[in-house]
């Protein structure tokens, strides 16, 4: 499948572009600058991550199946704004979490609750979206070796969109969990600044959330 | 210490007066009917459990050192509003879940953006909030034998709030978590629709979470 992350030159984006490119995905990296995006998809090629290519975001936006949104919030609306035609019609996986720097492990409700649900609003009904993502450790996700204990719940209201992150999130060796329906978004995006907390407290290079006492769950590959 | 619960007639007070009696805490069971409360502090005391007593919540209230508010979300102003001149002073641990009934899979956002929010607003500034225990399952913790497979995120502004409700926690034989400020209520209460989904959609009788990768965690018993 061909993925565009949208806003993909950070961490997270990578991590994701190193790990869906090794499992045979095509990844297009999305930037506003055409130039960083390129550069850093050589990068990721030259380091052995085939499949990876970078262009702006509405390139990748338009050439991709699955769109994944890897932006700061404070470029969440402009973003989703400037590709929502070329999205049209496609899944779109918002990672987005609503932080308001610097004040990041603070929960901080955006206007319309959930990033993710202005992104459903923005991008119109008929491009179904899914909150996901949130809690994995970009570090953890950028060494591709590494085994992640994080599970990582996806909340969407349509079946296409659940069905199709949630077989993304197994390509990435993770267990992905049904969270419910979009709105609990609030409850994805809302964990984000816990964890930076107990990062802090607890001097985690990078906590994660394990589910337990799940007896059916798919994929399982933790808990109990 | 002696420990009211106000609204605690329900499995989850029952659980947490089991297992804080089990310790050695004095248990105040309070609910709006005292002879309910009454015959539910008899019946545990029956079942072994001493230093369990019952009768209205404003007696829990007024005899207890820290109160811990187990009520329904429906119920959550009116009870607070009827005990807060004896709540002076005193350390609430706020359990309530913002649940909007029948779609208890769904978060709900209060107009005050988490219960304990509001709790801590009705109370005033000298009584300190701290939201605590809305994950662990009530099944579970009506079995005091039984091992719970849950991290208690603990999210208060005040200092003696989050220590008091901290020791408690790991008296209860769980992990509790500092999960930040008390606007971090927000994550926590909103988790619950989640997990209600979870043991909707993986036949769980009850999901529970634990944080993984911290690497100074208090009372450390799980998680890597």
């Amino acid at each position: 499948m061909r993925i565009g992350i949208v806003g993909g030159t950070g961490k997270q984006g990578s991590g994701l572009a190193m790990r869906w490119a090794r499992v045979g995905h095509t990844i297009a990296v999305g930037s506003r600058e055409v130039a960083k995006a390129r550069a850093h998809a050589a990068e990721l090629v030259n380091r052995g991550h085939t499949g990876i290519e970078g262009g702006d975001n509405a390139w990748a936006a338009a050439t991709a199946e699955v769109l994944v949104l890897t932006v700061p919030y404070e470029a969440h609306r402009a973003t989703l704004e400037s590709i929502v035609g070329l999205a049209s019609g496609k899944v779109v996986i918002d990672v987005t979490v609503p932080l308001q720097p610097p004040k990041v492990s603070r929960v901080h409700l955006p206007p319309g609750q959930a990033a993710a649900l202005e992104a459903q609003e923005i991008l119109g009904a008929s491009t179904p979206v899914a909150a996901a993502l949130h809690h994995v450790s970009a570090a953890h996700l950028a060494d591709p070796s590494r085994e992640i204990e994080c599970d990582v719940l996806v909340a969407a209201d349509h079946a296409r969109a659940k069905s199709v992150t949630l077989d993304l999130v197994r390509d990435l060796g993770l267990r992905g969990l049904d969270a419910g329906p979009l709105v609990n978004a609030v409850a994805l995006e809302s964990l984000t600044p816990v964890l930076i907390h107990l990062n802090r407290t607890y001097k985690s290079p990078g906590a994660g959330i394990l589910f337990t006492n799940l007896s059916n769950p798919p994929g399982a590959k933790s808990g109990s």
